[in-house]
């Protein structure tokens, strides 16, 4: 955020360099607001407790679940409820926002080399 | 929301008729996301517990402080702190989406015929 507490998105998106790594822009309450830039596919998880709210801001998105696929385009919104497994695939690169809650492990109860803690989240 | 749980924000804020009226269109956690088109001059207003973001999805919106302007554009986020007194102000109409607590008063501790209550925001 800027001192006058403003961040555009695309903007900062545009100077993200980096896939799969959130970074924190704004916290609302209990929640952060964060940006991505996805491409490829992720990781299926879960998250037992937060719900996890996408916008795209650019491009298109997949989210699989077990027993479907959701198909995500600019402008639409879509909480991927609590407890939910779960995969985001980009087949070109798409530009998010996300709104969970601050506490939310990036790749929740999994642990591999795509996850980002915290504090990566917030010092890049 | 759709069945499939998306919602297209500047499609859903096509259809919005009203000023100033917002309407929920998810939750995410304890937090709503509304959307709202607004125009003119609001009200000088605060909530004393809740952070209220503010993502401008058209348009231009200045945010009154009592000590300053914040000028938001098409892209930018801002947050207005808990406990702040503020006003939007809209010169043309405005399309944005919000993110708020769920126990979140329209226009804070005052009521005005401009206040929406939760009913009206969520039947809307």
């Amino acid at each position: 955020m800027s001192e006058r507490n403003v961040v555009n998105l695309p903007d900062a998106l545009d100077q993200v360099t980096d896939h799969w790594s959130p970074k924190v822009l704004a916290q609302v309450n209990d929640q952060f607001v964060k940006i991505a830039k996805l491409k490829g596919e992720f990781v299926w998880h879960k998250h037992d407790d937060e719900d996890e709210l996408f916008y795209i801001i650019k491009g298109n998105l997949l989210m699989q679940y077990e027993d479907k696929t959701v198909v995500l385009n600019e402008g639409d919104m879509h909480v991927v409820p609590k407890g939910i497994m779960h995969n985001p695939v980009a087949k070109e690169e798409c530009w998010i926002m996300l709104v969970e809650p601050v506490a939310t492990a990036h790749t929740g109860d999994i642990v591999t080399d795509r996850t980002r803690s915290l504090e990566e989240q917030i010092q890049a």
